[in-house]
C-alpha cells in the first residue's frame, strides 16, 4: 500500500489546463505540494504549466507508483489496462459514474473489479477524493487548492479513511481554518471497489505519523476484518457509522452504492472491539483530537476536578459528568486548604471550583489564580483530569497557555478546556492550545463526553487486552452432529437443547415420552408441576396449535396430557415432557450469523417490557468471559441481574459463560444460522437454565 | 416592574473613578448607553468624570426609578433603608456575600427580605449582574465595559433570565461575537430574595421587543406559578435547569443558595407547560434562537426536506431527522421533475438532494442551483421545511443569503442552514444569515434537534390550547369526607378505593367480611378465584406479614382464609375480599404533592422492568385530557398501550381519564399528600380496573 501513500511518480490521467476542471486541480495540488516525478497524461496537450504532457500512461518514460485518474467513466477501463500494461502498482480513481449512478455504472465497475483480479494492479475508489496528507504536505485529490491552500494544511496525529467526499474536503478546510485540529492522513475511499477500509486500518495503523484513526462509513466492506484489526489495535479508533436509521440507509444506497448493516449488530461489534462510536461529523473529529491528545490519563478512574469561571457552568458540567459516568472528584484536605488560600474568607472551596470570587479579589495583582488553582488540583491524588473554563478575552480572567501545557505534561494528567470568548480572542486561543496539544470545545456537554470516551477506552486497553483464544472444540454424538450436518431449517426444541446441553449451556432435564406406559413413569421421576409439549416437524408455534400443556400436577393430568398431545399430531409427533422452572428473571439469548459480522451473540431480557423497549444487544463470536462481561453491561435493564426487590443478585459470570459459549458453538457450526435460547430462566436459587430453544440450520 | 427596564433616573450606590473596580464599570456602562439622568453615589468623590457624586441615594435632588447598589453586602442593608426613604420603587443589588457564602450571609440576606416586606420597595438580586438591554442600548451591569462593547450588543427578539451571573455576561460576549444570535433583554437575577423568574417572566411575556424567552435556572421560586405563565405564553418558552443529577445540586447550593428540586417531576411540568428543555448553555441559545425564527412552520407535520453538497451530510441528517420524530419528505412527481432538469443524465433524484452533481454540471455558469432547488422544494406540498447544506469559501457552492431569506419568507416555510466553511467566510455568512433571520448551525444533530423543537412547539401550541377547567366537585359521604379531614398517614386500601372510586376511578368491586358467616355468601357473590386480605392498621406490607391469601377457589378456602387472617391480627383487624383480577398489563399511576409545583399526577408501568428502567412520568394538575394522552405519550415504553403480541390496543382514552380524575383528586383535598394506584390493571377484555390503592394523608 506504500505506493499509494508514499509514491515514487505520479501519473495524473486526464490533466488538464483548464483551472475549472478538476483534472487541472489534481495536477496543480501535486504541483504545490509533490516533490517526485510528476506526469500529466492528455492526448490534447504536449505540456500542462511547463510539464510535459503525454498522450497515455504507458507513453511516461519514466518510473510511475500511482496513477490518478479523473476521465469520464466509459474511459476509466481502459486507462487502467493501460496503467497496468506500464506497471503501475496502485491506482487512484477519482472519476465518478459507476455504481452509485445505477444499473449502466454498476456494470462498468465490475468491468473494473475484472481487470484488478486479473492484472493485481490495486485500484482506489472509484468516486472519491482520493489521499490528503498534511504531514507529508501532499494533495493527491480533484479539490481546489485554492480552498484547500497549502497554509491551511495543519499536520497533526489522526487519520481518517472517509466514505464521503466531504470530509476529505469541504470538512477539512473547516475544521483546519477554524484551528480545532490538525490531522495527519484523509483517504477519501468512495466505493471501495479493492481498497477498502481494511486495507487502510492496517496500513494506518502501523503508521508512525498516526496515533487516532477515524471512520466515516456507509458500508463495511469485512465487518470481520474490520473490527479484529481495531481489537489488535493500540491506537484508538472512532468510527461514524451513517445510515443507521431507515432513511438513512435509503440515502446511503443512492450515495456510495453502499449496504449498510443492521446497526444494533454493527454497534454492538464496535464496542467489543473497543471502537469510540460518533453520532455526528464534529463530534466524530472532537472524539478523535480528545482521543489522540496527550497525556492520556494514567488509570482508568475519571475523578474530574472542574475549574471555572463561573457557578452556572460549574452545575452544568457536574450534571454532565454524572451523566456521562464519570465522577466529581472529592478534593483533598491539602488542596482545599491551597485553594482556600487564593479564594476570599467567606468563599467554601468546594468542586467544581468556582474562581471567580478569586479572580476578583485578586484583580489587579500579579496572582495567576487560574495557574495556582490549576496546579493545586492537578497535585490532588484523587483527581484524575482537569475540566478548565476558560474566556478569551477579558484581562481579568486571562490564561496562559503555554503554562497548562507544561502543568498538564508534568503532571501526566489531562487538561480539557471549555471556551467562550470574543472571535478574534477566542480564535487564538484555539491557535495556541492546538499548538500545544490542549483540547479546547465550545460546548460543555460534548467535552464531558469527549473526557469520558477518553477513559472509557483507557478501561478498555486495560481490561480487554486479551484476545479470544481458540475454542475448545467439543464432539457430538454421532447422531447430533448428523443431524448438523444434514438437516435443514428449525431443529426441534428436544434436539436443540441436547446439543447446546452438550456445549455447557445448563438446560431443563426432559425426556420424550414413547407410549403410554413410560408416561407416568417418567412423569414421577421429572417431577410435578410438569410441561409437556407435543413436537412436530415444521409446527413452530406450538402454544397456538395446543401442542404445550402447562402445570400439569398429577401423574393422571400426565396421561391425558398425552393422549391429548398425541392425537392433535400426525405419528411422526413425539411427547416432551420436563419440570415447570419457576423463575424470577427470563433472559433471551442467542445467535444470528449477521452477512458483515458473521456468528454474533446476542443477550436481551425476556418478558414484555424487554420487547416493547427493544432492549437487545449484540457481539461478534468469539468472546472472552470479559467481553461477555461488557456484553452484559451494555444492556439498559442489567440492573436487574444487581438483586432486585431482595432477590440474590444474578451471578454474571455464569450468563457470561452462556454467552461465550453460544459464541463458540457459531464458530464451530457454520452451518448453524440462528440459535434462539428463549426463555433462560433464572431460577429461584439463581441457576440459569433454559427452557426452550431452536437451532436454526441454513 | 417597568421602573427596572425603563427607569427615570439611575443612581449607582457604589460608583468609583477606580476602572478596575465593579462600581465604575456600572457607572460608565450607564455612561455609554443610558440616556436618563444618572446620580453616582459615594462619600468619597465630589464627581465622577464629570458627573456630579452624591453621599447618599437620599441626598440626590433629583426623581430616582432605580438605584443599582455596588457595595460591600454588610452596607446594603443601610443602602435599601436609604434607596426607601427617598422613595426609590427599585433596586437592583449586584454586591456578593448573601446566602452564597454561608450562615452570615443568610442573615444579612434575611434583613433584606424584612426591609423589602416592610416598605414594599421592589429587589433585584443580590449576587447577580443585573440587566443587559441590547435593543434599548443599557447595561445595568459591573460587567467590563470593554468587554460588552457598544458595537458587540446585537439587538434580537430572545430575552433571557438567569440565575448566573456567566449567561449574562461572557456568554453574551461569545455569542454576540461569533454572530450567532442577536438578544433583546437579559435579566441575571442572582439569589432573587424579592424579584424572581415568574416576575420577569410575566414582564417579558408582555414585553413588544421579545418573542422568545430562555431561562437557566437552578431553582423554582414558585415552580406551579412558573409552568401556569408558561402554558399561557403565545411566546415559545426554553429552560435549561442547572443541577440535575445530585453532584450538580449539590454545586447549585453552595452556588446561588439553591434548593434543586427532582428533575423527574420538573421535566414533566415543563413539557405540559410546552416549555422547551435545554441540557447545555449554547444548546438553550440554539433553541431559542431556533424558536424565535421566521417563519414559523404553518403546519404541525415536519416533513424534511434536505439540500446538500455532500452524500454523506445527506444521510447523516437522515438518520438525525428520523432519530428526531420528524420526516425525510417524499417529495412530488413535480418537484423531482424540477430538480431532475438541474442534474446531469445518470443522476436519480432523491431527497436528501444531493445537488453536488448539479454544481459540477453548471460550474462556470449562470445557473444558481442551490437557488433553484430551493425554489422546487419549497414549492412542494409535501415539504414543511427545508434543512440546507451551505459551505462557505468556494465559489462553486457560493450562496446567496439575502436570496434564501427572501424564498423562506414567501414560502411561509423555515430554511434551517448547516454550514461549514473557512474562518473568515463562515463568520461573514453567519453575520449575514443572522440579519436576514436564518438560522445557522455547525453541527448536524444540533440544526435537526432545533428543526424537531420547532414543530414540536408548533404542534403543542395547536393542540393545547385549551387550558384546564375548573374540576367538578364531589361531594363524598360523610363517613369518607371524615376520614379526609381528619385521619393522618396512609389510608387502609378499602377505603382508599372507596374515595377513588366516588371520583370516576375504576376499582376492584370489594366487601369486608364481618364474619364466618358472611364470608361464604360474599364470597360465592363476588366469584372466584378470590383474593383475602387482612387490613390492620400501621400493616402496610401486607404481603410480608402473610396478610394475603391468593387464588382461592372454593368457598372452604374463603373460610380458612377467613379464620387465618383474623388470627393474624388483632380484633380491629378487617378482612377485606375481591375477586382475582387476571390481567395483561400492570400500570402504577398515582398523585405526589411537590414542593415547587404542588399536585402532580404519576405514570408508570408496573412489573420489574419498568422499576428498572425508572420509566415513569409526571405532570402538575389539574390536567385536561390531552395534557393527559401526552402523559402517556411520555412514558418510554408507551408502545405497551398499542396492542402488544395481539392483545387489544389499551383505551388511552379511559387511562387519561383516570389521570385527569388523579389530579382533581389532589387539587380537591390538600390534605392527600400521595396517591398510589399499584396495580391498576388492564383486563382481558382491556376493562381498567385499580386492585390496591393507598391514599396518604399528611
Amino acid at each position: 500500500m506504500n505506493f499509494f501513500f508514499n509514491p515514487d511518480g505520479v501519473a495524473v490521467v486526464g490533466a488538464t489546463p483548464n483551472p475549472l476542471k478538476g483534472g487541472y486541480s489534481i495536477f496543480k495540488n501535486l504541483v504545490i505540494g509533490y516533490k517526485g516525478n510528476i506526469y500529466p497524461v492528455n492526448p490534447s496537450y504536449k505540456e500542462i504549466e511547463g510539464i510535459p504532457c503525454y498522450p497515455s500512461v504507458s507513453a511516461i518514460p519514466g518510473h510511475v507508483d500511482l496513477a490518478i485518474v479523473f476521465v469520464p467513466a466509459k474511459l476509466v477501463p481502459a486507462t487502467i489496462e493501460d496503467c497496468a500494461a506500464k506497471g503501475v502498482p496502485g491506482v487512484m480513481i477519482e472519476s465518478g459514474g459507476f455504481a452509485e449512478t445505477g444499473h449502466d455504472g454498476g456494470f462498468l465497475q465490475q468491468s473494473l473489479k475484472d481487470i484488478c483480479k486479473r492484472t493485481g494492479i490495486r485500484l482506489w475508489g472509484p468516486n472519491c477524493m482520493g489521499l490528503v496528507d498534511a504531514v507529508g504536505g501532499y494533495v493527491f485529490s480533484f479539490m481546489d487548492p485554492r480552498s484547500l491552500q497549502q497554509e491551511l494544511l495543519i499536520p497533526g496525529n489522526v487519520s481518517l479513511v472517509v466514505q464521503s467526499g466531504l470530509l476529505s474536503a469541504g470538512f477539512l478546510v473547516d475544521i483546519m481554518s477554524h484551528r480545532v485540529m490538525g490531522i495527519s492522513k484523509v483517504c477519501s475511499i468512495g466505493n471501495k471497489i479493492d481498497v477498502n477500509e481494511c486495507d487502510l486500518l492496517s496500513y494506518l495503523i502501523q503508521d508512525t505519523n498516526t496515533e487516532v484513526i477515524g471512520h466515516y462509513l456507509e458500508s463495511f466492506s469485512d465487518g470481520r476484518r474490520f473490527t479484529e484489526l481495531c481489537r489488535k489495535s493500540t491506537k484508538p479508533i472512532v468510527v461514524l457509522h451513517g445510515g443507521k436509521s431507515r432513511k438513512g440507509a435509503e440515502a446511503a444506497m443512492s450515495h456510495t452504492a453502499s449496504l449498510a448493516g443492521n446497526h444494533k449488530i454493527i454497534s454492538g461489534a464496535l464496542a467489543q472491539a473497543g471502537v469510540t462510536e460518533a453520532g455526528d461529523f464534529h463530534q466524530m473529529m472532537d472524539l478523535c483530537r480528545s482521543l489522540s491528545a496527550r497525556p492520556r490519563p494514567a488509570g482508568r478512574h475519571g475523578r474530574i476536578a472542574v475549574l471555572t469561571f463561573s457557578g452556572g457552568s460549574g452545575i452544568v458540567a457536574s450534571d454532565f459528568i454524572e451523566e456521562h459516568g464519570l465522577t466529581v472528584a472529592k478534593l483533598s484536605r491539602e488542596t482545599k486548604d491551597a485553594l482556600g488560600r487564593l479564594f476570599p474568607d467567606w468563599m467554601p472551596v468546594g468542586n467544581p471550583v468556582d474562581l471567580w470570587p478569586a479572580i476578583e479579589k485578586h484583580g489587579g495583582t500579579n496572582v495567576d489564580v487560574y495557574s495556582t488553582a490549576l496546579a493545586a488540583v492537578l497535585n490532588d491524588s484523587c483527581v484524575d483530569a482537569v475540566f478548565l473554563h476558560a474566556f478569551a478575552g477579558n484581562f481579568q480572567i486571562g490564561i496562559n497557555v503555554t503554562d497548562i501545557a507544561d502543568q498538564t505534561r508534568t503532571a501526566g494528567k489531562p487538561v480539557f478546556v471549555w471556551l467562550l470568548g470574543r472571535h478574534e480572542e477566542a480564535f487564538r486561543f484555539k491557535a495556541e492550545a492546538l499548538s500545544c496539544g490542549i483540547p479546547v470545545f465550545h460546548e460543555i456537554s460534548r467535552a464531558v463526553e469527549c473526557l469520558a470516551a477518553v477513559f472509557h477506552r483507557q478501561r478498555y486497553s486495560e481490561i480487554f487486552k486479551r484476545l479470544p483464544e481458540k475454542e475448545e472444540i467439543i464432539r457430538l454424538p454421532h447422531k447430533l452432529s448428523d443431524v448438523l450436518e444434514k438437516a435443514v431449517g428449525p431443529l426441534d426444541e428436544y434436539v436443540s437443547k441436547s446439543i447446546l446441553r452438550l456445549h455447557g449451556i445448563p438446560a431443563v432435564e426432559e425426556e420424550i415420552i414413547s407410549d403410554e406406559a413410560e408416561c407416568k413413569k417418567i412423569a414421577k421421576r421429572l417431577g410435578f408441576p410438569l410441561v409437556m409439549k407435543g413436537l412436530q416437524k415444521g409446527k413452530v408455534h406450538k402454544t397456538e396449535l395446543g401442542l404445550v400443556h402447562l402445570n400439569i400436577t398429577t401423574p393422571e393430568a400426565a396421561l391425558n396430557a398425552f393422549d391429548s398431545l398425541k392425537k392433535k399430531m400426525d405419528p411422526s409427533g413425539q411427547v416432551l415432557a420436563y419440570r415447570q422452572v419457576k423463575g424470577k428473571i427470563e433472559i433471551i439469548v442467542g445467535l444470528v450469523r449477521d452477512v458483515h459480522f458473521g456468528p454474533c451473540v446476542m443477550l436481551g431480557l425476556g418478558g414484555i417490557m424487554a420487547e416493547i423497549l427493544s432492549d437487545a444487544v449484540f457481539a461478534p463470536a468469539p468472546l472472552t468471559v470479559e467481553d461477555a462481561l461488557a456484553l452484559i453491561g451494555r444492556l439498559r435493564g442489567q440492573k436487574i441481574f444487581d438483586g432486585f426487590r431482595g432477590e440474590p443478585p444474578v451471578n454474571r459470570e455464569e450468563l457470561a459463560g452462556i454467552l461465550v459459549a453460544l459464541g463458540d458453538i457459531g464458530l464451530q457450526y457454520p452451518r448453524i444460522h440462528e440459535i434462539d435460547v428463549n426463555p433462560l430462566i433464572v431460577g429461584e436459587k439463581g441457576a440459569m437454565v433454559a427452557v426452550d430453544a431452536t437451532i436454526v440450520l441454513r
